[in-house]
């Protein structure tokens, strides 16, 4: 960010262009910088890290908000975000990147499954400063009011000292507007644990509803599961490089050679050689 | 895996049920234990971690190839393994969990946008023992031969020793029969440089193809990029926890409290207390 200029910032979602939640999103960005927004026609949660390659993708310009540049896409968050970086800024990055306000938590394994979550991590992936905010909240008339000024305030400590390299951040609200304040936390160890309604179509064929229940197999107290449970916002620093690096060392002791070409054994994350 | 019994296998992959990868994937497979496939109805390359859940899916048995029982999904890859543990295995998981070949690499930043790697990250999810695997061949009809003998080692391997909680493997091969070996490595820094071709419909009205280039920021020759580049298999060993717990300490020494709630700090990665 050049100093003594207003910030440029993209504004992403996966609910849509006319959600409730990045139109609160994009009030707060309006205060800190210039804001563009480039956000899917329609809904998109659950597309992960979903890109659009079988087909072609449309892209234009609309107008909703005052001051704001906004164009809308028919494709995944992901897309968005692509298509901001390449064809709105040209090359010439934003200043920061932001993601929501998600109708719903993107807590824990969430993060995995999230569009919101993906965006940021694409904006993240482009070396843009980027967040993906949250909120416990699945109505399509939420209210986010109460997350403005924790959002602007982390927008704001990201643009002044950056993040490290290849690292975001994945920020969930509570419900209501009793926030305790925020807690920096890990992703918790929970995922859902799943079930498909099954259904007869009007010619006797089934389809099936993707249903479930969210399970927490983690005790911990730093967790995002736990703040968000004991009334705190969450903050998890979040990565994309998705090296297990510690697991590098146990493969090295497999045998993986089965009497072909010998495994030449490579240097260790610590710099050792492991052969 | 239970000794002396012959272990199950779910396959899946994102290029299809009818696709030449999934084949010489089961067959290696039955050579090892009771195959299940389930796999999308058609091409869901580029899906990432997607899943369904705007629209019902359909899920129907299919007969291709004997000895197999195999299902189509009409959904993402991800939704093939979440319907094969709910539906088919009845949460009576299998032994391990094998996702592809995939036609097109996908080492580095590609595991993140890539449905044969996401099926095999839900596998993991769901704790079961789960390989990605890819060839550097988009054909549609690309020979998998000189890869078997290498995915059935792997694949024995994984069944012996297990993996390391909440791990996964992401396996891909050169092109060609002269695979000097394998290397077990990290997953490269690179990402690709979007563009977007731009065209006019019938009507006159623009849409965009996602193309680009693929680039290596990185000269480290432990990595997958590398391995590939000069010859050999490479082995990445995959995690899902998105946590970066490195920047966790960095973030409590942040200003995030603006006037508000105080910010309570929380435990370190280290059990340290960082407040």
């Amino acid at each position: 960010m050049k100093k003594h200029s207003k910030p440029t910032i993209l504004v992403v979602n996966d609910d849509g262009i006319t959600a409730t939640g990045i139109k609160a999103l994009l009030e707060v960005m309006q205060e800190i910088g210039t804001v563009t927004v480039v956000a899917p026609d329609g809904p998109q949660s659950g597309m992960g890290h979903a890109i659009t390659i079988g087909k072609p993708l449309r892209f234009s310009k609309v107008d909703l908000y005052e001051g704001v540049e906004m164009y809308k896409c028919s494709g995944t968050p992901v897309d968005c975000v692509k298509l901001a970086v390449n064809k709105v800024f040209k090359g010439k990055k934003p200043d920061l990147c932001v993601s929501g306000i998600n109708h719903g938590l993107n807590n824990s394994i969430n993060v995995i499954y999230s569009g919101t979550m993906s965006a940021a991590v694409e904006g993240a992936i482009e070396k843009i400063p980027s967040i993906g905010f949250s909120l416990d909240d699945f109505d399509s008339d939420a209210d986010f009011s109460h997350c403005k000024k924790f959002i602007k305030q982390i927008a704001l400590q990201v643009l002044e000292k950056g993040l490290p390299e290849a690292t975001l951040l994945n920020v969930n609200f509570p419900k209501g507007d009793q926030i305790k304040g925020i807690k920096i936390c890990r992703q918790a160890n929970a995922k859902w644990a799943e079930d498909f309604d099954e259904r007869k179509d009007p010619y006797n064929r089934p389809y099936y509803w993707l249903t479930g229940v969210f399970e927490n197999y983690d005790k911990g107290e730093d967790t995002d599961v736990w703040a968000l449970n004991h009334g705190y916002a969450s903050v998890v620093p979040v990565q994309f490089d998705l090296t297990a690096h510690h697991v590098i060392p146990i493969l090295n002791s497999w045998d993986l050679g089965n009497g072909e070409p010998e495994i030449e054994r490579i240097s260790g994350p610590d710099g050792t050689n492991l052969g």
